[in-house]
Order: structure tokens, then C-alpha cells, then sequence
């Protein structure tokens, strides 16, 4: 497996336009699209107001087959009631006509201010460029247009020989928060030119998202538009891969290592954020424990303000350990930051200051939580909680 | 049942003083004491890290009987292990010691930073003066001493009549956050003259704390040392209150009022606190779908970033309140500004601008989420999230 820098996957067309969604003429439209219909699996929010484009993703990704996704930032669709379901079908209906192809093999996507319908016309005319301008190398242009708050883009690629092919995966994501004001989602598009059967893609892609973007956290927040799609559309010719066979298990391993990328650049990329923070829960009695209690901790406020203020505050990480709702065995407890030891033997180890004092100056930290009671173990990576988070999320007005 | 401004309540004696934990000269040492053995019940922290006053107070707790509290502020004795342990037990025999009562008799508390040892020997000097210092209205003087980041003093007091007699009711708390950057913890210490069965006394004693301590919120963070301690000495002569009879609801009523009025004052004085968001959800299937609804929206940066900032963002109020894991007709739920509908029929209500910003300039703002599922109910009160939050709980160093 190599990692790559030019961003192209065989048989995928890509372009990002600005159709005038967006006040300040950044792109706010995005188009990938495979010149063929590709196997396609989908992970979308579980948060109960769903926005409209992503009730009409999860009825159409039951077929297991896609073959364009449309997506557009500065407004998110979302509780917008059936006239917004209208609205998403109306996009997806431009955009099939314009490429010329069923309509049921289109996936949309939206990422913006809650609350607020699609500007329609805006975007029917808008499709018609992004269409026209569909191009091999446009990945970096579709990232583009689903930026909001970003303040770089994110775009990952893989390589690896399957079978004496060589496959490609390129993915592009926005954050980063959960979000702007009102700029919810996590949007992350995957194309990949792999052969894959729909069932095996579909479970990987799954347990990629569990190890990738679902082991993230900015503000603990979830959106109503949170979508991760992937399209595998065959053009390597490889061996096809299936369920049981063993280049299953090399190309979930590229897939969750793109995806780690592209998440980790989610996190370092959040609201304000000013530091990485990698926390590793281990020891636990079962995996849900271990969860719990990384996020617990990820999640604390005053964990993620001492990171912002550089202080090696493990009181505040015991602390919110310990109230995660887990009986934990306090005197087994070992808590490290990177490799020094700060609490052992239910008490503070002293006299490591100068140590701790090299670790919060590094922009990613690792924190590691023995628990003493298993050998599950989580990792989740957090962003801190600066001034400029509550200027991002506060200062800002519908 | 009414309020009352003198605080004093017969049979207690109270004392604050400054033993030296504070560099600043502020007062760190605090005592109350009934001049009579007193019915006692107390309420603590569930985080697996207690501090070693709380493992202390836990074991005397429970013949339910007590007379004096000593508390301090500047160090929270928490993460201190065995060593810690013995630093309670010694500031309890010094107290015990100076007053003159079994040992067993005194509960003890602490806030201020984790994993420092107590400074011992000034707080054992400092019991001199405190016990020397006991007066029948030295009520404020004990809050001051276990204030720590509180802007201002937190003291309630309730009389009513109960069977012709006059009982007095009065309470200290401090808060206010969690906490302040190791700054842990609420503290409440309530005292009254009632004659009070324990039985009773403890079980109006917990649900009090569970509608007023536990109902509210500034940054979801528990303590290693949240006390909640009420000593009952029966000095008012009233008829004994006892389980089933027709007193027992009156006093539950005083009770819950003064311990409510004590904890808004905390989320009013949470730390960078601008505002207080009167969190109702109403219409729930269960007591606990309510509950964590409440809280999914009380503790979400995403909301309090948006209360800071003036904005009407109830996009952020439904996401919050649709990720919390519980399963919402979308349809049935409405949401209002005090009285100002903002989302029903599964969106947004349009033209009600002016009102809401009307309600955005009030700095207590009532929230109420109807569920459409049921008849169970929960407020919560919670705390904004300001630049003042990130920059008490950020600047300070270990």
C-alpha cells in the first residue's frame, strides 16, 4: 500500500463549481461521478432529524448501486419538512438528466445552515457547469465545493496491487466541527476503482467508519446531515473481491487507513482547534467500556481547556474517567501522557514537571488510560476548546 | 413557607476563617456545628475517584447522626491515596478535638486542586480560631471560606410553620462550574431545627438534590468531591416529622425550594457564565427519556455557543436533542423560545424574528422541547458557554 499525490481514481469524473449559494463566490457545488454504475455503500447520521438529502440517500442506497453524488455547502436542507425532501429530489433529478442517467443512481448531499430551504433555481443552473466541466483530475475541485469552515482541504489516496492489478482509492472530506454555526456535517465521499462485491464493501466500509470518523470528536456533536459514502466502480479489473476472500482484509486495511487520514485531518482541522489530542483507552473489561470512557474524556470540556491552555491537568482526566459510569478499580488505574506517568496507585506521581512540560508543547498529544481490568482498547481523537471555537460558533447570527 | 434574610437557625453555629491553604489572604476554612448531636443525611459524588473526605464522610454517613461540617477550600485532597485519607481523618480529630465531640461526629470537605496533599499543620492551627469563632450568625462567614471561583455567596433559608412551631431552614452551597481549572466541586451544607425522622430526613434529603443539584448544569463535568450534606437538630420542637405523616410533604416542599434556589444561583454563577437556559422537555415516553433529552441539549457546545452569541439557533437544539439516542416522532416535536414556537410539523416556524430577538436579550431564557410521546417531564438548567469559560478553565497552570 503507497500513499499517493496525484488524485485520480480510473473511471471517476469530478467538479466543484460556485452556483451562488454561498454569499462570498467560494464553490458551494460538488459532482463525483463514475463513468459506469459503481457498487455503492453508504453510513449516514443516526440523529432523528435527518436532513431531506439524507432520507433520500438511505432509501436509494438500499439498491447497492450508485453512480454520481451531488453535493452542495452553504445550506444543509435540513428541518425543512417534505418540501425540503421535494427539493433534494428536484437536485438529484437536474443532475441525473444532465449526466443522462436513471435518476435512482444519483446520491445527494447538503451541508449549511439548518432551517433554511435550497436555493433551487441557483442550483439548476449550477449543475449544468458543474456537469459540463466533469474532469479526471477534478477531485481537489469537488472537494472545494463542499468546504464551509474548513480551513484546509482534506483529500487522501491509496494504492495497492490486488491480484496483479493495481487498485486506487482517493477520498476528499469537510468538517470540522460537528461544525459552523448552523454549518453542520461531516461529509466524506469515497471512489474507488476497486471490484468489490456489495456485501463485503458494505461491511467494511462500516467498520472503516467505526475506526475512522466515528473515533473523532470536536464538540461531541452529531448532525443532521453526517454522510460517509463510498462508490467502487470495477475499472481495475482485479480479482473481484468478496466476503472470505483474502484480499478482503488488505483492502479494508487501505480503506480504514484512508479513512484515519482523512478524519484525523477532521480533528486538526476543528472548530478553533489548536492541538490533536489522541486518546487511548486500554485494559478495559469490554470494548462498549472502553468507548465510554475515551469519550467521557474526549468530550470533557475542562480536559479539552486545559489542552488549549497547555496544562498537563490529569486531575481533570481521572476525574472525567470516573464519572463516565463505569466502576473502575481506582488503585489499578495508570494514566500517561505519551510515555511519562502521571497517576499510579490512586494517586498523582510526582516530579515529572519538566517532562510534561516538552509533551503540552507538541500539537498532538497522546493520553493513554490503563484500566486494569481487560484488554479492550479504544482510541479517540479529540480537538481542544479554545477562545476562537466560541467565536466561530457563537459569534455568528441566522 | 417563606424566604427569610437572617440567617441563623437555632441550635447551629457557624465560622469561617482564613487558615493559609489561599495565598490571597481569603477566607479557606469553614465549619457549621449544632450544639446537639443532629439527625444527618448526606449526598456525594458518584465519580469512581472520590476524594478522601468524601471516602471519609461515606463511612460516617451511615449511622446517620453527625454535628459538625469542616470544610476547606485551595486544596481538594483528591487523588491523594492513603496519605490523603489520613489528612481527613486528622483534620477531623483536630476538629473533633477543639470542639470536644466523638470523633465520629464530624463530616468533612474539600475543593480546590486535585492531587495536592492539605497543607495540615496551617489547617490544624487554623481550627483554633475557627472553633474559637463559632457564633450563632457566622453563616456567611462559613460560606466565604469554602468559596473558591464564586463570584458571589450562595445562602438560602426557608421558615415555615409545622405543627405550630416555627422551623427554620437554611443552606450554603458553592459551586460553580464543575469547577475552576482543578477547582473541583459543589459543595451545600444545609441546616435546620426540625425534628426529623433519618429514615425521612434522607430520603426527601436525596430526591431534593435530584431536582435541584443534579438538575442543573454548566459544562456536564462531575467532581471527585460533590458533597451535599443536611444536618436536622431539632431544636424547633416540632412534632417529629416522620415517613407518612402529614408534615413530611411540607418540609420535602421547603426543602426542595431553598436547595433549588441554591443551585440556579450555582448555574448563575457558572464560571463565564452570561446567561441561564431553563431547559424543559415535556410530553416523554419515561421519566429518563426526559431526562436525557435534557441533557443532550444542556450540554451541547453547539447550544451554548449559540445562547452566548444572541442567536435564536434552534437548528442546533433539534440536532442536539435528536442525536441523544432516543427515538423521536419528528413530526409530534415542538419547540419554543418561551413562548415563541420556532420548529413544529418537522420544521421551522418563519417570521417570529422579532420576538426572538426580544427573548435572545433576557439572561434567563426558557426553553421548552415538546416531545408528542408521552406525559413525563424534566428541566434542567445550564449554563452558556463564553470566552470567559475557555479562559478560566484554560490559563491556569498546574
Amino acid at each position: 500500500m503507497t500513499s499517493s499525490n496525484s488524485y485520480r481514481v480510473p473511471g471517476f469524473l469530478a467538479n466543484g463549481v460556485h452556483a451562488g449559494i454561498k454569499a462570498d463566490g467560494r464553490p458551494d457545488l460538488a459532482m463525483i461521478f463514475s463513468t459506469s454504475p459503481a457498487t455503492a455503500a453508504g453510513v449516514f447520521t443516526t440523529n432523528c432529524f435527518k436532513a431531506a438529502p439524507v432520507l433520500l440517500d438511505l432509501e436509494r442506497i438500499r439498491s447497492g448501486e450508485a453512480q454520481a453524488v451531488i453535493a452542495n455547502s452553504g445550506v444543509a436542507n435540513a428541518a425543512t419538512g417534505a418540501e425540503g425532501f421535494a427539493d433534494a429530489l428536484a437536485v438529484s433529478r437536474t443532475a441525473s438528466g444532465e449526466l443522462g442517467i436513471p435518476d435512482e443512481m444519483v446520491l445527494v448531499a447538503s451541508t449549511g445552515v439548518i432551517g433554511h430551504r435550497l436555493p433551487l433555481r441557483k442550483i439548476q443552473e449550477g449543475v449544468k457547469g458543474l456537469v459540463a466541466g466533469l474532469h479526471d483530475d477534478g477531485i481537489p475541485a469537488a472537494e472545494a465545493g463542499i468546504m464551509t469552515t474548513d480551513r484546509f482541504p482534506k483529500i487522501a489516496c491509496r494504492n495497492a496491487v490486488v491480484g496483479s492489478k493495481e487498485i486506487t482509492l482517493c477520498g476528499i472530506a469537510k468538517g470540522a466541527g460537528m461544525i459552523e454555526p448552523h454549518m453542520a456535517t461531516m461529509l466524506a465521499f469515497i471512489m474507488t476503482d476497486a471490484d468489490i462485491e456489495h456485501n463485503a464493501l458494505d461491511r467494511v466500509f462500516r467498520q472503516s467508519v467505526d475506526h475512522s470518523f466515528n473515533a473523532v470528536t470536536v464538540d461531541g456533536c452529531m448532525s443532521t446531515n453526517d454522510t460517509a459514502i463510498i462508490l467502487a466502480n470495477g475499472f481495475a479489473r482485479n480479482p473481484r473481491i468478496k466476503k472470505g476472500s483474502r484480499h478482503l482484509g488488505r483492502f479494508a486495511e487501505m480503506l480504514s487507513s484512508l479513512m484515519s487520514e482523512l478524519a484525523r485531518e477532521l480533528v486538526r482541522d476543528g472548530e478553533g482547534a489548536t492541538k490533536v489530542i489522541e486518546i487511548t483507552v486500554e485494559e478495559a473489561r469490554t470494548l462498549g467500556d472502553a468507548q465510554r470512557v475515551a469519550y467521557a474524556i474526549a468530550n470533557s470540556n475542562l480536559v479539552k481547556t486545559a489542552f488549549f491552555g497547555g496544562d498537563p491537568n490529569w486531575g481533570r482526566i481521572i476525574s472525567a474517567a470516573g464519572s463516565a459510569g463505569i466502576p473502575l478499580p481506582v488503585d489499578q488505574v495508570r494514566l500517561f501522557f505519551e510515555d511519562v506517568p502521571v497517576f499510579s496507585g490512586g494517586k498523582g506521581v510526582a516530579g515529572r514537571e519538566a517532562e510534561l512540560a516538552g509533551v503540552m508543547n507538541k500539537t498532538q498529544i497522546r493520553v493513554r488510560l490503563g484500566l486494569g481490568m481487560g484488554r479492550r482498547s479504544w482510541t479517540v481523537f479529540a480537538a481542544d476548546l479554545s477562545f476562537d471555537y466560541v467565536k466561530i460558533n457563537a459569534h455568528y447570527h441566522t
